[in-house]
């Protein structure tokens, strides 16, 4: 096992103050600082964590060798990740073999959907991993819109956009409160999906959830607005409620 | 509009070092601080907060007429809880229409299947009220598990242990990665549905996430011990990963 320690740490759903005290503390009292970014990007988890990082960190970035230009479904797409993930994890591995800790921060929760789990996975075995859960994006999604997600019994469906249009449909139909991630790009078929559902009426789109630039509307009213990859579409629950 | 300000402030999963920042400054300059509890008890959120709260605070205790006393079915459950929040709407909007600020305690995520929500619905008209989102009891479980929940395009439902079988099989069934919750009685119904959608060697169950008493254990080697009410099965999902 490594000397030092992995911390993956999640950063909430973009307003500083979400993040837990846990967090927090370890981002403040960091000295290797790992994050993933779009190359040529600031990166959404380093420009959140940028009041709380020491002056003297010692930053590690990790870029995406590619992102959306490559389909998922061709082969390599899921190489050059691998060999990505493989390369991460080798420099954070330098770092605790040398006896120091490392901070990655994380978007949202970082068991939930992200990236930091491809290098937890390739970590694990020789690394001691701690992970510091976090406010989720959709929850900051779903208090934006200032209604309740669940009530009751409500069953809650987290779909995301890449998914087929005949199992965002069925899903969507068979829950009673719903959340869509992942949208970018997929926004129409998603819309195709939420109509065929019945759902496309009680739909709201949240973007920036928590964060300056947050906006928050029905989606029926955003007809052809481009919608960033990071925006989240919530329909909520109508359940039992004394 | 009231003069003071509701604040509906997320605990989290039970450690005190996962308050979010902002929750964490709320309660160590509350004045007023309300919470649920079931009558007799300390009460899970009152306790949680414990060594936050000022000295001079005053509490307003919330005590459930009824918990699992009376079944969901019965309409008398419906009628004496409708009663039970709007009395304690009139109890905190007493202290807003005075000037007063009132903090309530909230486990987990307040519009995530949360008690506050019935008040929010009530005050909401006449009060300023602000929700202060918080990490789930369940982004609490699924960490505790050491595993992520939810690669790629997963599909993530999550159900309540009183959904009654058929809806639960079906539903277990239809998707990738799995949370239930609301167990405690109904944990032969969940094992029974978990058995027919086929996931149930692939659970987990967790018990007091995130606390000193923290549990993590397969519910197949789980067999015959009494679940509390707020433990939680996971089952995580198997999508793409680089």
């Amino acid at each position: 096992m490594s000397a030092g320690t992995v911390y993956g740490v999640g950063l909430g759903p973009g307003d500083p103050e979400l993040l837990s005290v846990k967090a927090d503390r370890l981002v403040r009292n960091a000295r290797h600082i790992a994050f993933f970014r779009k190359a040529g990007r600031p990166g959404q988890a380093r420009t959140l964590a940028d009041p709380l990082m020491p002056e003297d960190a010692i930053e590690l970035a990790m870029e995406y060798p590619v992102t959306t230009e490559i389909p998922l479904t061709d082969p390599r797409y899921n190489e050059i990740l691998s060999a990505f993930y493989t390369d991460c994890t080798a420099r954070i591995r330098a770092l605790t073999d040398a006896g120091e800790d490392v901070i990655v921060l994380c978007e949202g929760d970082p068991f939930f959907y992200g990236s930091f789990m491809h290098l937890y996975e390739r970590l694990r075995a020789d690394v001691p991993v701690e992970v510091v859960p976090a406010i989720t994006g959709m929850s900051g999604a779903w208090t934006a819109t200032g209604a309740p997600i669940t009530w009751g019994d409500d069953i809650l469906t987290v779909l995301m956009g890449t998914l087929d249009e005949t199992t965002l449909t069925s899903q969507m139909a068979a829950t009673d409160a719903l959340v869509v991630m992942k949208i970018g790009r997929n926004i129409d078929k998603v819309k195709r999906a939420l109509h065929a559902a019945g759902k496309y009426d009680k739909a709201w789109l949240v973007e920036f959830a928590t964060m300056p630039k947050q906006t928050v509307q029905r989606l029926s009213e955003a007809e052809g607005k481009v919608t960033p990859y990071f925006s989240i579409i919530v329909v909520h629950g109508q359940g039992r409620r004394p």
